[in-house]
């Protein structure tokens, strides 16, 4: 924020980069062009992406310097090439831009699970480019070049997770980059980061699809029994009565599908676990309300309390949402 | 929210009950007082507390005109009578209330659960006295009287399951009163409504207490896996990446202990049926994870994402907190 803010006021800032490529234009990597060019930290920002359309949008937007149809010419010359695309895409991308990537060029990503970008994406990285994946924990419900915005990162934490060997300055220039956006940086290894994620962020996402899933199978179950019982519905009653917690969950859920297929399939181990402990822990209690076991119940409900105490006083509560206030 | 506005610009508004009582006055019960003074509905409102001490925030808050020691004093006179305790306290509470009530007044209440409030509440209920139970569609993750605000029910529902032969004029008189409050009304039968919350607040509330739960317990778990890696934790790093997803269930599962205690332990059936349903729908989830099912998980992901633009067009994705927005 306050690398944002002396930018802004006292003219240019030292460019981190002379030039970034962003394979991939969507939430993210639009979110990352307007931080980069709200900070001044890229000389030059390129972009590639699949679609024509999202291609089209990102020049309509005026979001990079230079908009790409080839992923060589968005690569060619980059200092930092960060991918930005679903999981599931970076072996074929990084097998593309290998032989175009500029000696001494940084590679980086934003993916959700680390151990598999370091599989897929480690082994064609050439000699003499440096291999960084990073995962900035950020993000919104919503999708493409035009969700994006500068803040998305203010504040929030952006883990970098070098293989072993990896060239300590070249990541002290990325960490530099990420904090020039807004992020906070933490250094870990990307086993703990994936397990730590699958807790934080894969299963609370999983819940929030089931659910909602759930949901909207029950959704002709209930509308059936209100009709029986001499109700008219005019729209869908969970949706209007969301408000006392589903709401929350819908949001959740209403993520990215490609984006979230892709972390659960190449962080299946992980999430598996995390999942099985959960099952164990909602059976225990699934078990208290059938028997009555009020104390059980209220003892667990008192304990969750504390957690959100402690994710208030981490900074963590909101995120900053320019997009989602101008819908309110 | 109209009626708000009318009260504030043209002076005073028709009161719509001369004296109204709340019995309670945590979240719910302060929110109604701030409301109905916002909105001078009530000539007089009217409350009690079991705790002394939350009678003494009352009083220091001075949100109502009357703060009362014993329950036959504060509902005395009161043309409403509106509980605002958990769910658990109502059959004592009725049966105190009972004998003090004028004739011609109207007994509500605000609980998330309405069988429940039927079956011990109504036995309590002179002939004579009109019994509408109630449920306002609205919270925070706040309790107590500091937490309210009198903007909680401003555009958002307030379902009111009138028990068979009840009187068309008094349910006409509590719904303009929630109304004047800034609430959507809807007439609902109490076992259909036990079932859509089942489904829209007391499942996403039952997940979000679990997994906050298993967290809290993998914490140190994690914490030791960290530390073998070599890395120094110095803050819970569940809190610390919560943005990724978990922190919206830490929302949720910071919501008052007792009174979800008492949603639980009195809809049972409901709960247990929906969580069937969930479990079901989560192994298969699992399951599709497990063996690599791509196209599985994506369908699903697809379908959720329809559900949110429900929520977004039915005006009941965000609420109205300044409490919170005061905290940023």
């Amino acid at each position: 924020m306050s690398a944002n803010k002396a930018a802004a006021n006292k003219g240019p800032a030292k460019a981190i980069y002379r030039r970034v490529a962003l394979i991939g234009i969507g939430l993210i990597g639009s979110s990352i062009a307007r931080a980069a060019r709200a900070a001044r930290v890229a000389g030059h920002v390129a972009c590639w992406s699949r679609s024509a359309a999202t291609r089209g949008a990102a020049r309509r937007l005026k979001i990079c310097d230079s908009v790409h149809d080839t992923l060589a010419a968005a690569v060619k010359d980059a200092d930092l090439v960060i991918l930005c695309a679903p999981i599931g895409a970076n072996a074929d991308l990084a097998k593309a831009i290998g032989p175009a990537l500029k000696a001494g060029a940084t590679v980086s990503d934003v993916g959700s699970v680390k151990e598999a970008v370091l599989r897929d994406v480690g082994p064609h990285i050439p000699g003499g480019v440096h291999f960084i994946p990073g995962h900035p924990v950020a993000g919104t419900e919503h999708s493409g070049p035009e969700a994006g915005f500068a803040e998305l990162f203010r504040q929030r934490w952006c883990i970098l997770t070098p293989p072993k060997g990896a060239d300590p300055a070249a990541l002290a220039r990325l960490a530099d980059f990420w904090r020039a956006l807004g992020s906070k940086v933490e250094i870990m290894d990307p086993a703990h980061h994936d397990r730590v994620l699958a807790v934080t962020s894969h299963l609370p996402h999983l819940l929030a699809y089931t659910i909602v899933g759930t949901v909207t199978d029950l959704e002709d179950h209930l509308r059936q029994e209100a009709a029986d019982a001499g109700h008219v519905i005019g729209r869908s009653e969970v949706v209007k009565f969301s408000a006392g917690g589903f709401r929350d969950f819908t949001r959740i859920a209403a993520s990215d599908p490609v984006m979230w297929r892709d972390v659960f399939l190449n962080n299946r181990e992980a999430v598996l676990e995390m999942l099985g402990r959960f099952t164990e822990d909602l059976s225990a209690l699934q078990r208290a309300i059938r028997w009555g076991e009020g104390d059980k119940l209220e003892a667990l409900f008192r304990r969750t309390r504390e957690i959100r105490r402690g994710v208030i006083e981490a900074g963590q509560a909101g995120t900053f949402k320019p997009t989602e206030e101008k819908k309110r």
